[in-house]
C-alpha cells in the first residue's frame, strides 16, 4: 500500500498553497487581541502606508455637521506603526461588554480587517466585528448551552403573488417534542431584510442564552424580509449579487402590513405554534416598530405582545393605504381588546425620541396601559440587541 | 395627528447617518462591474496609493516555487490610476461563466472590495466573490426557481460526547409533502467546517437550479463538519471568534469514520428519509474524498453511490485506527455488495493526481467497477462545484 499514496505533510502543504488559499492569504499579526483585561489590540501590517486608523462603535462617537443638525459619527484613531511597518493601536482602557463593530481606514480607504475572518453586513457595508465577554454581551456570544435551529426558508404571498425567503428560529427541543409554541414575529429596519436580526441582532445566541437561564419561554422567531418589493435578502433572489440600497419602494405604504397574514399562514400550518392571541408578539426596530405598531392595530385580536424598539411612529397622510386610515378608533380597539404588554423602547439620544414622547402622550391621554424602557444612546443595534434580549424575557 | 411626528425624509436622513451606515460608509464607484458582454472592470477609490492591484482566480494563475515543487497561485494585475485617485481594471477579454474570487492589493495589504458586499471565508481567508452567468455559474445563481430550506442543526454524537452542529439542506417540497426522500451526506476538506459546502460550494443553489430542470431527484443534503474536535464552524461554538486554522487533531484519524453513523441516525430520526442503501449517497472532496473511501468501505451496507471529488487518498499506516486495518479485504466487500455508483473525479494538475490513478489501479487490478471523470486544472472550488453538480445528476 504505502507505495501508492503521499503523505500528510505533502497533502498540508499542496492544498496550504494552492487550493483553500487560506495560510498564503494571511496577513501578519493577531487583530484583533482581547486582553484579558478586556483591552484591545488592532493590527495591521502595512508597511507603505502613509497612514492607518481605526474607527468604529468602540471608539467615543464624534459630531458631525448636516443640513439637518449634528449627527454622531464613529470616532477615529490613529494607529503607530513599528519599525517593521505593523501599525498598531491598543485602547487606553478595558472595553465594556459588547458585540463592536471597526474598520481600518488605510491611507483613507475604509477596509475591514484582514485579520479577522468575523464580519457582518448592515445594509451596504461591511464591518469587522468582535465580541467583549462578561456581562450583557454574554448574551450575544454561543455559548455551551443547547442551541436552536436557524432556517432560510421561502413561503408563498399569495398578497404580493411571490415567493419570499425568511429566517425562523425554532428553540432547542422544538424537533423532538410534540408541544405547541409561542411566536414572535422580529421585524428589521430601513435597508434591512430577513438576515439583520440573525446577524446584527444575535436573535439566536440571545435565544439560546436566555432559554437556558429559564429567563425566556421557548419560542419560534421569524424574522420577515419587510421589503416588500424584495422576494430576499441582496445576494438571496434572483436579482444577483445586486449592491444593497438603503430605501426600496413600498416599505412604509400600507403593503407590508396588509400582506402580512401571508407569513403568519405559513408559519402556523408550517410549525407547531399556538394558535391564539396569547401565542403570538410582533416587535421591530425603526421601520419595523413601525409595522409592528400598524400590523398589531389592523389585526387587533392576533398579538398579546407589541414591542416598538426605537418605532419610527410617523404620519401617514400621504399614502392611501387603508391601513393607516382610522387611527385612533383602531388604536382603541387594540387596547380595548387588552394586550398584555404594550412595550415601547427607545435611547435618549435617539433622533425617533420625540416622536415617541408625542406617540406615548396619545397613550396615556387614552389611558391606554403600555410599558416604557429609555436607556442611553441612539438608533444602533447596541439598543435593539439590548430591546430584544429584554422583550424575550417578558412575553409569553 | 401631523404635529405629533416626524418625516420620511428626515427618517432617512437620521438612520443613514447615524444608524445603519450604510451610504455612509460605501466608497466611490461600482466594483465589480459585470458589463454585457462578461469583461469585468473592477475599481477601488485610494487616492493616497502608490499602487493598487487586483488578484484573483480569474486571471491565469502564476507558478511560484516552494520546497515541494511549482504551486500555481492567482495572478496579480496592475490596476490604473485616474487624476481624481479612482483605480480600474478592465478585463481584456469576457470571463466565462464562473463563480470568481479575488482581493485587492492596496500598497501590498490584501483586502476585499469595499465596494462589493459578497464575500466567502475559506478557512481563514475572506475573499470578494462575483458571478460569471451564460454557462456552468448559472448553477451556481439564486434563480426563479422553487428553493429548498436550508438550517444549521445541533444533534448529539454520543460517540464524540459531544453537541455539534451541521448544515441541512431540505429540497422545494420537503416540507408539504410526505415522501421520503434519500440523502447526500457532502463532507469537506483540511481546514473546512460544515459552511464550506454552502458557502463556497453552492449546494442550495446547484440542488434547487438541477431540480427544478429535472436533472436531479429531490434529496436531502447533510454537509457535516468533519473535524471531530470542533463541535462547530469557527465563530459558532463557544470558542467563540476564534482564528480559523487549517489543521485540527483527529481529523485523519478514523475517529470521523468511527462518530458517523451518529450523523446518519440523527438524519433518519429527524427527517423523512429512504433508510435502505440505495437512498444513501456519500461524497467528499479532499479530506472529505477520503473521509468518503473509508466511511463508505468501513459500512459497506450503507452507501449505493461515493463520490470522490480530489479525493485525498494516502496511506494510514501511522495510525492505531481499526478504521484502516484490512483495506483491501474490506473493499472487496464493498464492492462484492455492488454499489451502484462509485465516481472518482481529479482534475488533470492536482496534486493529488497521481495518488487518485495509483487508486484506479488498485480498483482496475480487482476488476471493481467505477466511473472516473477528469478535468482541467486542480485542487480548487472551481472544480469541487463542477463535480458536486455532476454527481447530484447521476445519484438517486
Amino acid at each position: 500500500m504505502k507505495k501508492l499514496f503521499l503523505f500528510i505533510p505533502v497533502l498540508l502543504v499542496g492544498i496550504t498553497l494552492t487550493a483553500q488559499q487560506a495560510i498564503f492569504n494571511a496577513q501578519s499579526g493577531i487583530s484583533p487581541e482581547v486582553h484579558s483585561d478586556n483591552r484591545v489590540t488592532f493590527r495591521l501590517f502595512a508597511p507603505n502606508a502613509k497612514t492607518v486608523q481605526v474607527t468604529g462603535d468602540f471608539l467615543p462617537a464624534q459630531k458631525s455637521k448636516t443640513p439637518y443638525g449634528e449627527v454622531d459619527v464613529p470616532g477615529v484613531q490613529d494607529m503607530t506603526r513599528s519599525a517593521a511597518g505593523l501599525w498598531e493601536f491598543t485602547t487606553a482602557r478595558p472595553l465594556a461588554s459588547e458585540l463592536y463593530s471597526y474598520s481600518f481606514l488605510l491611507d483613507s480607504v475604509k477596509i475591514s480587517d484582514p485579520n479577522n475572518v468575523y464580519q457582518i453586513r448592515d445594509v451596504g457595508s461591511v464591518t469587522s466585528v468582535f465580541i467583549i465577554g462578561g456581562g450583557q454581551a454574554d448574551l450575544y456570544k454561543v455559548n455551551a448551552v443547547a442551541h436552536g435551529t436557524v432556517a432560510r426558508r421561502w413561503y408563498n404571498s399569495m398578497t404580493l403573488q411571490k415567493e419570499r425567503r425568511l429566517t425562523v428560529y425554532t428553540p432547542p427541543g422544538y424537533e423532538s417534542s410534540k408541544t405547541n409554541y409561542p411566536v414572535l414575529y422580529l421585524l428589521h429596519g430601513m435597508g434591512g431584510d430577513e438576515e439583520a436580526w440573525i446577524a446584527l441582532g444575535r436573535t439566536a445566541q440571545i435565544l439560546d442564552n436566555l432559554i437556558a437561564q429559564g429567563k425566556a419561554k421557548p419560542m419560534i422567531v421569524v424574522m420577515t424580509n419587510g421589503n416588500v418589493a424584495q422576494e430576499a435578502a441582496p445576494g438571496e433572489s434572483a436579482l444577483g449579487y445586486v449592491k444593497p440600497t438603503m430605501q426600496l419602494p413600498n416599505t412604509m405604504d400600507g403593503t407590508m402590513e396588509k400582506s402580512f397574514p401571508d407569513v403568519m399562514k405559513f408559519v402556523e400550518q408550517n410549525y407547531r405554534t399556538i394558535q391564539q392571541k396569547s401565542g403570538r408578539a410582533i416587535a421591530g426596530l425603526s421601520m419595523g416598530g413601525f409595522h409592528s405598531l400598524h400590523i398589531s392595530k389592523e389585526y387587533p385580536d392576533q398579538f398579546d405582545y407589541v414591542g416598538l424598539f426605537s418605532a419610527a411612529i410617523m404620519p401617514m397622510n400621504n399614502t392611501k393605504s387603508a391601513i393607516y386610515e382610522n387611527f385612533n378608533q383602531k388604536l382603541k380597539k387594540q387596547f380595548d381588546l387588552k394586550p398584555k404588554l404594550y412595550w415601547i423602547a427607545i435611547g435618549k439620544t435617539d433622533f425617533l425620541y420625540k416622536a415617541n414622547q408625542d406617540f406615548r402622550k396619545i397613550l396615556d391621554e387614552n389611558k391606554y396601559p403600555y410599558k416604557y424602557f429609555e436607556n442611553e444612546e441612539g438608533h444602533i443595534w447596541k439598543n435593539w440587541r439590548i430591546y430584544l434580549a429584554d422583550f424575550a424575557t417578558m412575553i409569553f
